[in-house]
């Protein structure tokens, strides 16, 4: 059976109440699991994070519009993240026995459905978008819904699917598949907060680094200790293995070795399986060797 | 539900009707999985690998017993591998949710129920066993099924279950809990046999190298390489990374280095987890990090 994950973000933070009878939604569907959800106040924005088989996902994802459209008027919404869509953003992302594609084919479905039962425009984004310019969700976002219908008159701003025109509360929905996100920190010998942000810069696809790496300097004040923050997009194209070998290298170039690093929350184990293979030189191995796949 | 993998080794191998009939007992027991089977006539031997929860694997266990004891008379079977028992050997393996100590139960456990029901004697072997004298199965098999009367005469071999003399036709069994083993070899890049062996003496237990590693050195003869072929017996102890790295330096100090490593058969998906934690520095790590824990 595959499994896909789906993380809709909601523009709802502040009503418990409200917020419950969305995750009562989404578990009410067979074959769905609520793995977690969270509610920021100040963002007035709650993330869901459900999986299972896709029909079932599809199924979750629609019940959870069915739910939060009445509740949301994004005519009165504020709160500090930004928001196109009373339902914001849903990616689809690949989990076990599902391939990308099979997850923008989902994502298309969903969005043609959220178009047709609820009159809400949908752009997909990320890996089910075919347009350059509508691929990244911040360029997407950007005017949020105050600036949305006078958007959506402009070239290269027709929807995806559903009318050219906001909804008149809920906005417009952003519906994509993309890769698991993996949170992933490396901490430094050193005090030297420049050392760490040379080397973000260095390693980050925005500045000329590697593409599916997100990064940035800090200092984690109570330790003393200087970290690159990373966010890593795509596991498969660019590994951990080839960060954390990069981050390496140029810190030798300052004089500075690896403390540790971290895995902030999940990590799919393939992202880690593939570590092992690239350090234990191991040829000839495929996952039908690990035994617990043998239990499945 | 806890996962434990029994793997009995039966002394017939050579009537297919009859081994099919032993397959089928196991498979007969609800919450079992035969996951594999072979035979070797010349040895006149199975091999049955089994999982499920313990109750089952006990059941399942005893069912094989219950078939195998009737075909298999040790006064005229043959065979070149060396045998005490009609079913020789059982060995528990905890393999998911499920502690060693749980696995050292389960076998005395299945060791106390084939001596009651079948009135065949029991030996308790690795970690089963508290006699440093009789963890080795090599030890306690010595003799054979022949010599087997004699050496239950003796000091030191009253069986851990039943009769003080063998059962007539099934001789007696050697039960325990053992890990997981790993089959694991690494190609060096030479055609240099001597440093495979002298390699291979310097990382194994037997010559005073690393406890949970068998080790030999062979040729490659068509690809005209050298490898060191091991058999990691505890890899939670004796982890696969340090292994690795020992065989890197050994090799290094005769000008050799590492061309690749391979994993024969299968493998807990832990014994690579730890590698990348190993390489990758990574702190404050938890299974419950891994995604497709979130899923079971």
């Amino acid at each position: 059976m595959p499994i896909v994950e789906s993380i809709p973000n909601v523009s709802e933070g502040r009503r418990p109440d409200v917020i419950e009878r969305f995750a009562s939604a989404i578990r009410a569907v067979p074959g769905v699991r609520l793995l977690d959800y969270s509610s920021d106040a100040s963002h007035n924005r709650s993330v869901f994070t459900l999986v299972g088989d896709p029909e079932a996902v599809k199924a979750a994802t629609l019940a959870l519009y069915e739910a939060a459209l009445p509740e949301i008027d994004l005519r009165v919404q504020r709160g500090e993240h930004p928001r196109l869509g009373a339902v914001d953003v849903v990616p689809f992302v690949p989990i076990e026995g599902i391939t990308m594609d099979q997850c923008v084919a989902l994502a298309k479905q969903v969005g043609a459905s959220i178009a047709e039962r609820f009159d809400v425009p949908v752009y997909l984004y990320e890996d089910a978008s075919a347009n350059p310019a509508r691929k990244n969700l911040e360029d997407i976002r950007r005017g949020e819904f105050e600036g949305l219908a006078e958007k959506m008159r402009s070239d290269g701003w027709i929807p995806d699917f559903g009318p050219r025109t906001p909804h008149p509360t809920a906005g417009a929905s952003v519906v994509g598949a993309r890769m698991p996100l993996i949170a992933y920190n490396i901490n430094l010998n050193t005090h030297r907060l420049d050392v760490a942000k040379k080397i973000a810069a260095a390693i980050r696809q925005s500045s000329g680094g590697l593409r599916y790496v997100k990064a940035a300097g800090f200092m984690l004040e109570d330790r003393n200790i200087a970290q690159v923050s990373m966010n890593l997009t795509n596991y498969q194209k660019t590994p951990i293995f080839r960060v954390f070998e990069m981050v390496k290298r140029e810190a030798e170039r300052y004089g500075v070795s690896i403390l540790e690093s971290e895995i902030v929350g999940l990590v799919p184990s393939a992202a880690l399986m593939s570590a092992a293979e690239f350090y234990l030189q191991i040829e000839r191995f495929g996952p039908e060797q690990i035994l617990e796949n043998k239990l499945k």
